[in-house]
């Protein structure tokens, strides 16, 4: 089944905002079995999403549309679409209903503006948006089926995989398809890649691997078209299981989670806490952290030591110390780990001293050297890595590492 | 002039990458004077892409494309350009060169791949490419600019500014557009539209202005379409400088900064020193600060005080009152503040302490209720604020505010 997405606003087209819905979309179909055949941004303006809806309506069975449906005059995707499918815009009681809600629970009274909202086409099938005040809508037309909905991310997904997906899968004779998502960290992916190579020939022919990655994980995705999903789940966690055998202590999880939740798993069962000190990420691990709900369990706080000042006053990296060996050294480090576990009186400790750059490198320690040391009352383990140019990515690259060092020694791993 | 975009690569379409390309691309030739009239994404074949290219080239005057340009087999659109342009594909001296180069940098040696990378159409000008190994290409075809670019955003984005806009500028009769960026935060969207709409009104008619916001900032563009440059600036100016009358106090900045770098620049002029401590957001506003080259001339350290342990031991908030009041409370983060000037020995200060959510919320103090300080060793103020329900968001609206708020308190303004 071939599927369009054709993302709709003049923001959009003057590079305001990046069309993020449409890869959501995309993904979310092509995980269903649909090929996406074409993605396609034009402005608020009738006769181009019409001459579009006319083009891509050869080639395609369904057409996805985000955008145009808000209450300002320049949205004009609903009247476009009520006009080309050759119907009226009609008050329809159960979206008026919908908006009221809505607007009752933002603690505002219904106005003209919320009111036009609720008049919508008369030859479609509406679809009720629970987090805003445009309803989607569904078209059919010479076998294609045509959906609208907001543009707006969060109004978006909820309709899409609530609503309309499992309409979709209903509607559509598609392929079955089973997947398994088994996240890594720890390799590059050519050698992921090479690791894998001999793995990757045995899988069946009916299974489709992709590496996806990113400074935070690589993902491995693993899809099997099927006539029994039963039989697919089996052969996949069959395949889940030899790479476990493979690379598992680099496998950190399963589905769609990153290191601080894996993290955080960890620390729960064993009932653990941890804490940071960083100088180069100056509180990114932190914060990544306790970006999980419910952090507050095991991470009980962080120092961002920034100037060897705070190094030697909070974490008693002794001045001999830095002196001699440097901020970016070995010794700092792991004196940072000692230093936290006392201050903070936690079970575990993250500690991390990098030259993020742009500026001070030197040729023996350039731009990007880090030093990463993880660690508890016993032992120490500090690591040394030599990152990129680039002081943002510096950042992440250090701060994954550094969870994923932590996660590898508590569980007894190699790194 | 029109512009067509054009994305090509299966990742795409298959929502494996958001493709942030285009909107650059749009981004930049909107604000030369282009109008965008699509931006279309294809998978990596060849037909489709042939059959997209006749059918944007009825229309538009310009056609960008990114992708494709890779050594590996599924990268097409050199082939595939290099055919329907009518030309062959031969061995580039220059284009080797730089491609030998690059690897010897990168401390490889030039494999049979990277000497693919140098066959390039006979038929297209070459656009070099500094940092990486796929050469841009121009085509010209029916009085339409075809300009092929890799899809690694990093190469893409210095090719494109170097040496494709420049030759866009001097190749089309562009209209002349002089742009103004002021960077505004305190206002909601409505309210800031509100205040300035009699200013608004009375804006030259060429003058158009867009509202861009964001959690971070809200962004004030001003574009004027003008046969003079020079009479164009001092109309914006004075515009500019009406801003300044009316919102003054809320302009942090020009061009495209953020927060973090107005503070840098308020900072290193007073020759004053900040630190952080910081509950709910938890490192976030240590981060954000250090993300600015340089800002170890004033950040000199932060705490992640997430336990009421740590708020005690090390910021000496007294147990009382953390009982008394709840850590989300003035006393505490007022305490804070004076803590953290003490441990780090600072001038200023800043605290937050919120509910991020989704848990912890009362009837009293509902998710989203952040309490914020900013200060001195003679004055803190603490703001009570109450953002929204979700908790990545919750995190980015406290530390933009606090940020902000240590800005207006060391400026003397209001807030």
């Amino acid at each position: 089944m071939k599927a369009d997405i054709i993302a709709i606003g003049d923001e959009i087209l003057i590079g305001q905002i990046t069309d993020t819905n449409s890869q959501f979309i995309a993904e979310k179909l092509n995980l269903s079995g649909f090929e996406i055949r074409q993605i396609t941004s034009v402005a608020d303006d009738k006769n181009h999403i019409v001459s579009v809806l006319d083009e891509v309506s050869k080639y395609t069975d369904l057409v996805l549309m985000t955008g145009g449906l808000g209450p300002t005059e320049d949205d004009l995707t609903k009247q476009t679409l009520t006009d080309y499918f050759g119907g009226n815009l009609v008050l329809n009681e159960e979206v008026l209903e919908d908006v009221r809600q809505f607007v009752k629970n933002k603690g505002f009274e219904l106005n003209e503006r919320n009111r036009k909202q609720a008049e919508v086409p008369d030859n479609c099938k509406i679809i009720r948006n629970k987090n805003g005040t445009a309803a989607g809508m569904r078209f059919e037309k010479n076998n294609t089926i045509f959906i609208s909905m907001p543009a707006v991310p969060f109004e978006m997904k909820e309709m899409f995989e609530t609503s309309i997906l499992p309409f979709l899968k209903e509607k559509f004779n598609l392929p079955k398809i089973v997947h398994r998502n088994v996240l890594t960290y720890g390799f590059f992916e050519s050698s992921l890649a090479e690791k894998l190579s001999s793995w990757e020939e045995q899988l069946h022919p009916k299974i489709k691997l992709a590496y996806l990655p990113s400074p935070e994980r690589i993902r491995l995705r693993l899809s099997m078209i099927c006539d029994s999903e039963e039989k697919a789940e089996k052969i996949l966690d069959e395949e889940v299981q030899k790479l476990q055998n493979l690379i598992g202590e680099s496998i950190f999880g399963y589905g769609d989670i990153f290191l601080q939740e894996a993290l955080a798993e960890i620390l729960k069962e064993k009932k653990a806490t941890i804490s940071t000190a960083e100088s180069c990420t100056s509180g990114n691990i932190a914060r990544l952290i306790t970006s999980v709900p419910g952090s507050s369990a095991y991470f009980k706080g962080g120092i961002a030591a920034y100037s060897n000042e705070v190094k030697t006053a909070l974490l008693k990296v002794p001045e001999e110390i830095l002196e001699k060996h440097g901020a970016v050294s070995r010794e700092v480090v792991e004196q940072m780990v000692k230093g936290q576990l006392e201050l903070f009186n936690t079970d575990y400790g993250i500690a991390v001293s990098g030259i993020a750059g742009p500026d001070g490198g030197t040729p023996e320690k350039p731009v990007g050297t880090t030093w990463i040391a993880v660690g508890n009352k016993n032992k120490i383990i500090a690591r040394k890595y030599t990152f990129g140019t680039r002081r943002l990515l510096n950042v992440r690259f250090a701060s994954s590492k550094a969870m994923d060092n932590l996660r590898r020694f508590i569980l007894g791993y190699d790194f």
